[in-house]
Order: C-alpha cells, then sequence, then structure tokens
C-alpha cells in the first residue's frame, strides 16, 4: 500500500496524574477460554469498583513495532506503556462497533500495531440489512469468521463482547472484564437516510446514540476514570455555515468582549442531530466529571481496504452502495459499473470533507497515542480534502472513462433538504499536527473502487442504487420496504 | 393583583398562508362526556390524517376579553379567529404537562382567556413526589379535583388527556381527538438535580424528554401542519459565557465572513442538556418540514399565586422548596420561616434570569397570539430581571427582617459544578416587544412567599431543604432515598 512510512519508535515521558493510565490489575481476559465466544463477567459492581486502582504512577508510553507484512508509521504506535516500576503493559482499547466499517478496520489495525483490542457490537447493523434488504457490495464474513480468521494469520487476540450498550449492564460487564485503557466509540446508527425512513428509526437512532453514549460515558466514570473515550462525530453537527468551520470551538468578539464558545451546531438529519447530542453530553461530562474525551468529527469516509483488511478475504470490509448505508461516492462507482447515470442529489454543489479508511485507522490510533487531558474535550475534524458532489461525480467519470466505460451524470431531485450550493471551508490542522500521513483521494483508489464493483457486479442490487428517503416525506407509518 | 392593565380589545389582519390556523373540521371534544376522564379515540392514523384541510384561508384573529374578577391585559387575548366566511372559531391550545407548575397556571390562564384548553400529562411528576418522599409546601388537588373545580367556578371545560407522549399511540390519539392549533409543551422532566440523582434517572431525563419532543414533532408534521409548537426550554441552555447572551442565535464575523447561526450552547446538567437536544431538534424540523415553533428559554420562575389560582383553594399550585424541585428562593423562604440559614451554594455569585409565574403565563399568550410562521424556529429568552444567589439571600433576608425574622446565611459546598462568579448579561427585549407587562420581583411578592412557608409551616419536612445531589457523586447504583 502507498503512503506507508518507515518504522521508527519513539518514547514520550508523562508525569504523573495528568496522562496516566492505571496499572492495571490482573483481571482480564485471560479468564475467558477462547477469542470469539460471548465474554461476561459475573462480578458484583461494588467489587469491580473496588478493583480500581487509586494511586497514579508515572510511566512512560513507548512504541511496539509490529512486524505484519507491511511498515509502521512513524507517528503513532505508543501501543504499550512502561510504569516507573518497570513493567511494560500493552495499551487495551475497546471498540464499541468493531463489527462496522470504520470499527472493523480500526479493531485490526489498532490489534497489528500491539493494542489489546476488543470488539463490542450488537451486530444490529446486520441486522439492517436483512431488514432493508441491502447488502455489502463486498462479501464480508461473520464476526466470529473474521477474528478466527484474524488469529490465525496473525496470531492475534481480539475479544469480542456481544450485546448492547444502551443495556448497562452488560456494558458493565464488558468494562470490568476488559478494563479499557481507551475507548473508541463508533457503535452508532450512523446512516442520515436510515434516521429518516419512519418515525420509529428516527426515535431509534437518537435513543440508541444518545443513551449509549450516556452509559459509555458513566461506565468510564464509575469503574476506568482514567480512560480516554474516543467518540466519532461528525463533520455534518456543523452543517453548512457561512464561515470558516473551526475544529469545535470559536472564539467570538461580541459588543466589546470576548470568549471561546463551542462551534454552533446546524445538523441536518436526526442522525447528525444524535452526534450533536452526543457531542454536549460528553462537553458536559468532561467539565462536571473530569472525563478525558476526544470528538473526531469526521467526514465521509470511502475506500475499502487497509493493509490488514486485504491480508484475507474473510477479512473483507464493507462496501455500501445503496441508498441508506452508501455515500455519493460509492454508489456512482457501482451507477458506473453497470451503466447507470450517477444520481446528483440536486444542484451537485453540496461540499463536505472527505478521508480515505486508511486515514480513519491512522487518526483513531494518533488520538490514542495522544491522549486528552482528564477533563478535556477535545475535537478534531477528521477529513484530508473537500469535494463537492459535482466534483465526485466527475472523478468517477473520468476514472470509468479509462476502463473504457461510458458515464453520464443525471441530477435528480434532491430527496435532502440542504444547501446545493453555498460557502464550505473546513479547518482540519490538528490532527496534521499529531502527524496524520493523508492518503489523498487518488486515480489508482478511484480505480480500485471502480474494479470492486466490476468485480462484484453480479452482487449488485439496481434497485438500491437510486435515492428513496425523502427527508420531507418521513411519517410516523413504520417502512417495511424502502427501496 | 397587582400589575394587572386595562381591559381592551385589539384584532389583527394576517395574511393568507402565513399565520393561518387551519379551519377546524368539526371533530372534537364534544364527543366526549366529561371534562376529566381519560379521553381518547379510536379512529386509524389514516382517516385523521385525511382529515386534515389543505386549504389556507384569509382569517382574522380577534381579542376575546373573559370576565373573571380580573382584569385582561392588553397585548394578549387572541383566543379566537374569525375565518375570511365570517365563522368564529376558538384557538385550541394542548398544555402538555399542564398539572405540573408552570403548566397547571398556563391552562387556566388561558382556558380564562377563552381558549379552549386541553391538558395532556402523564402525572409522573406526582410519582416523582412519591418515589423521592417530597411534597409540595401547598397542599395541591388531584388533576380531577383542579378540573371539576374550574369548571364549577368558571363554567368552563379543560379537557384531559392522562397518557405519556413518549407512547405515540396515545399522544396521536390525543392530537386527533383535540385538533389543536397550538400545543404548548411542559411535558418534561425539568429538574437539573433529579437528572444528576444516578443513572438511571439522567437516562430518564434524556429519553423522556427528548423522544417526548420528537414525538411532537412528528405528530404536529402528520396531524396539524399548521399547529404553533410553543416550547419551554430554559436559559439554563446558553450557560454563562463570557460575552452577551442574545436571543437563540448569534451574528458571528469570522475571518472576513459573516454568518448569523445558533448561539452556542454550554449547558450544565443532564436536563439542560435534554432542552439543548431538544432545541437544535425542533430547528431542524422548522428547516425541514416547515414546522412554526416558538422556544421560550424560561429564567427561573418564583411565586405561586395567579389570578386563576387564587379563586380556590383545589386551584393551588404547586410551591416546591426541597433540594431536587425547589428552587434557590423557594428553598431560602422556607429556610427562613424555620429558622434555618439560607444555604447559599459556594461562593453566590451565580446569576440567572427570574420571572414571576404571572409573566410566564403572559409570554405563553403572546407567543400563542403571535405565532411563529412557517418554518420558523424562532428564540425567546423568558425572564424580567436578573440575580445572583446572594442578591436573593439578600432580599429574603431583609423581607424576613420586616416579619420579625432573624434570618442568617451561611455558605455550603456547592454540590453543583458551575461557575461561583462570572459575568452574566442576557438579552430579554422579543417578549417585551410583543406587550410583555412584567411583574418585577416586590417586597409584597417576597411577603407572600415567607407567609405561604408560615402558613405551611407544620407541611415543612425539613430534611428536604439542604442540598443533597451532587454533581460529582452521580453513579450508576440507583438512588432509593436521595434526603
Amino acid at each position: 500500500m502507498a503512503h506507508l512510512v518507515s518504522s521508527t519508535s519513539c518514547s514520550l515521558k508523562i508525569s504523573t496524574t495528568n496522562k496516566a493510565f492505571p496499572q492495571r490489575s490482573g483481571h482480564g481476559p485471560t479468564a475467558f477460554p477462547s477469542s470469539w465466544g460471548l465474554q461476561s463477567s459475573r462480578i458484583p459492581y461494588e467489587s469491580l469498583v473496588s478493583r480500581r486502582e487509586k494511586h497514579q504512577r508515572n510511566f512512560i508510553v513507548q512504541s511496539t513495532a509490529v512486524p505484519l507484512n507491511q511498515q509502521v508509521p512513524t507517528q503513532a504506535g505508543s501501543s504499550s506503556y512502561q510504569h516507573s516500576n518497570g513493567s511494560t503493559k500493552m495499551q487495551r482499547v475497546m471498540i464499541i462497533g468493531g463489527d462496522g466499517y470504520c470499527g472493523w478496520a480500526t479493531a485490526l489495525h489498532l490489534s497489528n500495531k500491539g493494542y489489546q483490542v476488543a470488539i463490542v457490537d450488537s451486530l444490529v447493523r446486520r441486522l439492517f440489512d436483512h431488514q432493508l434488504g441491502l447488502d455489502s457490495l463486498t462479501p464480508i464474513a461473520s464476526i466470529h469468521n473474521r477474528l478466527r480468521r484474524w488469529k490465525s494469520i496473525t496470531g492475534k487476540n481480539i475479544e469480542l463482547y456481544i450485546g448492547d450498550i444502551c443495556d448497562f449492564e452488560f456494558l458493565a460487564e464488558s468494562f470490568n472484564s476488559f478494563e479499557p485503557d481507551a475507548v473508541v466509540h463508533f457503535g452508532e446508527q450512523r446512516s442520515a437516510p436510515y434516521s429518516m425512513i419512519d418515525r420509529s428509526r428516527a426515535v431509534f437512532t437518537q435513543h440508541n446514540n444518545v443513551i449509549g453514549t450516556l452509559n459509555v460515558l458513566f461506565a468510564i466514570k464509575e469503574f476506568r476514570e482514567e480512560c480516554h473515550l474516543v467518540k466519532l462525530g461528525t463533520m455534518g453537527e456543523y452543517g453548512t455555515p457561512n464561515i470558516d468551520i473551526e475544529e469545535g470551538y470559536i472564539t467570538i468578539t461580541h459588543n466589546g468582549r470576548t470568549d471561546t464558545l463551542p462551534y454552533p451546531k446546524q445538523a441536518s438529519s436526526f442522525y447528525h442531530l444524535s452526534k450533536v447530542h452526543d457531542s454536549h453530553n460528553i462537553a458536559f461530562t468532561c467539565k462536571a466529571w473530569g472525563i478525558r474525551a476526544t470528538d473526531l468529527n469526521q467526514g465521509v469516509v470511502y475506500g475499502v481496504r487497509t493493509d490488514e483488511t486485504e491480508l484475507h478475504e474473510e477479512l473483507n470490509n464493507r462496501f455500501d452502495y445503496d441508498g441508506v448505508f452508501g455515500t455519493a461516492l460509492n454508489r456512482f462507482c457501482v451507477q458506473a459499473a453497470v451503466g447507470h447515470p450517477l444520481t446528483v442529489y440536486g444542484k451537485g454543489g453540496q461540499t463536505r470533507g472527505y478521508l480515505d479508511i486508511r486515514d480513519t485507522v491512522q487518526c483513531v490510533e494518533l488520538a490514542i497515542a495522544n491522549p486528552a487531558n482528564p477533563g478535556e474535550f477535545r475535537v478534531f475534524n477528521q477529513f484530508t480534502e473537500q469535494f463537492s458532489v459535482n466534483q465526485l461525480a466527475a472523478l468517477v467519470t473520468k476514472a470509468g472513462a479509462k476502463l473504457g466505460l461510458d458515464v453520464q451524470t443525471t441530477n435528480v431531485p434532491n430527496p435532502r433538504v440542504e444547501a446545493e450550493e453555498h460557502y464550505y471551508n473546513a479547518k482540519h490542522t490538528k490532527l496534521i499536527d499529531l502527524g496524520l500521513q493523508p492518503h489523498l483521494l487518488s486515480d489508482s483508489l478511484l480505480d480500485s473502487l471502480l474494479n470492486f464493483a466490476i468485480k462484484y457486479e453480479d452482487r449488485i442490487d439496481k434497485k438500491q442504487i437510486m435515492p428513496s428517503i425523502s427527508w420531507k416525506k418521513i411519517g410516523v407509518k413504520p417502512k417495511t420496504v424502502v427501496a
């Protein structure tokens, strides 16, 4: 894969109490017989709470390069830390939603980099596909087979906790069993169109996302107070204001006084709104309880392969192209492959931030390796480039032509309520400052997406490539068919 | 009562489509036998939807003065509207949470002013008192006896729908039975300390408030698209920024460009956060669906009596003084009455907006009489004066001295996480511009509060007058005793 840099190691001295991870107490996954069975502990809360260590110690964060048919980026790799007593512990990262598109790629990447990884997932994303009659273009293995394959190839164990984080008892048991040093929270309903299908899906999205995140915050406060929360937000929280978008905060001078305040939010679906709610809730708990949190306001992610997923077909990641979970770029590639005109919503001037999934996993690793301070609510805008929908259509048209495809474009009525021509300039320097090495959208990446669409053409359901979820037509009657 | 002005009538011509209420179709409460039984319709959604009228007509909003041992303020009273065909209809106002402190006063006030009123309430606020061992200082009658008494005194009927708005089927039936022209939504868990008791109360608060409001928005969209939503927000959504607080929006010039954006939110409890979430959700539906909404960011309300509640003891309003539902002013009055030092949290410089409950009911009536336009999300800051906690303590000390009470003050550790000394200057001109005639905090009002506390001294539970809910100590274990 391109853009990988040389492996080096680094060490970072961190002072007492500020960035300390508590020494682990020896309770952990070794009590469990396998890496893919449902794991839970039955230890009462009280005794679990007493296991938390109260003493902070100096320690050294140290990189560990893990060979796996690849090179390790310089800037990350702080997968272990050394206590002042000389012992070395691997950082333990819980990935909620680790069976999903971003979560799966991240879980493998961090496991590969030497982190101890546990996936917490209810697998409801797979249920959505069943219920809506959708499927990933790429065939994906069950989470159990995914993890077996990963272990057989690398020897690395990823723990698995199957359950719903809205069920606090389940979440508490997962926390107390795994004892994470960092929690990466992808475990939310993540589709704007899904949240706009009908009332019950709108309510599900906000309940699931808001209450799930509240539970994670309570679990950290109660059981792992030093644990760093890395939460996936979205650039969509900001909407499309007529001024530059900053990273989380904006300094405002008003009537002769100045303050730095949360950047105003203008979300445009019940899904995006759920992320706005999460951000406010997390900010409050950082202030009130001293939670350390990083909100990654991610742009639209594209790409299928990472260094880890391409090791075996059973490690495949998803490729969603449908009108509910698919993004415009994926849909355009599939439309190009089957000879359907690219369906641009409205005028096509809608501009957003985009990034390669290989940068998603880099960014998450950078956030973990450089944790927020206790009480800090840190916001990074996680994308590498801006494109309008028209620009994406033009890129796919050009890439298709190289493959001999005659790609047409059609403007269809916009099912969403959004500005179709607008100013957009969002800052995204904080992750670069931490060392992100972007994979910009390249001809070769577009070729690879188109080739996926051609390779799996027999799996394409043409009914799924048209927009079907209207923001204005959402009603109270449950919809059972959306295509 | 003081501050009432002369009764006059006014008429206001409103152009087509913009502020029109749809002609009612003749279905309504007359189908139901009594004013206080649980009312519901069993008409399927589809046929109910078809009853909505699609045609907008010119009409005249006209005041109707209703005599009831009082004078009617000039600026309000648009309780009926005249269609261009000459027929006159009373405006129908649904008050969700109409059995609560602000809701009850508002229901009576609007009924008195000639509006057709329905109360929708689950009565869960009374359950909280039972569960936490709390009670209003003033004895309050059951909702059934309240409404019977109101009818016996005034001849006016207030409909009652008992149920939970998180149950959409119930809410839909209430909407389709009553067919509101305006919905006043007080139906939320409204205590910051309650939301900070334990995890389950935090989750309940956000679920109940956010999902209940989502359901109201869906009901309006589906069944009463012209209905005006008057939603109770809170000044606490803004927090205590170091710049002036505007009414909902702020114009920001940044890097040479300018936009008017939602005012940044910094809420400081799970309750306040729930209101922030509501505001974002409502703003989105105004934009996406054309909902017309007014968000009343209310300050801290004080006072017990309104013109209507003082007509009979069975119309009494609540007086909460406990550490969960009581406000600082109420608690201070009770502490003064029983000879307990006034418990100021921390330094006491916490400054907030305050208003008399007689102004709450005026403001709601003004919002209804001057509805937001379709698609407009309008925000009013609803308070009349700012006070710090130390200022309130000084006012109660002075008022107590006049009654011969020796009132002491003590600074106790602040159970909340909040700035105790801060800049605070919040704008509140929009309701004044609509005609609000404020009842400022007067010596006579303080006397009356103290006299309530003295009159009902035998009902005071001294355990309840101390702070007990700590923002930092909230945990995951359900608390059964909070005092």
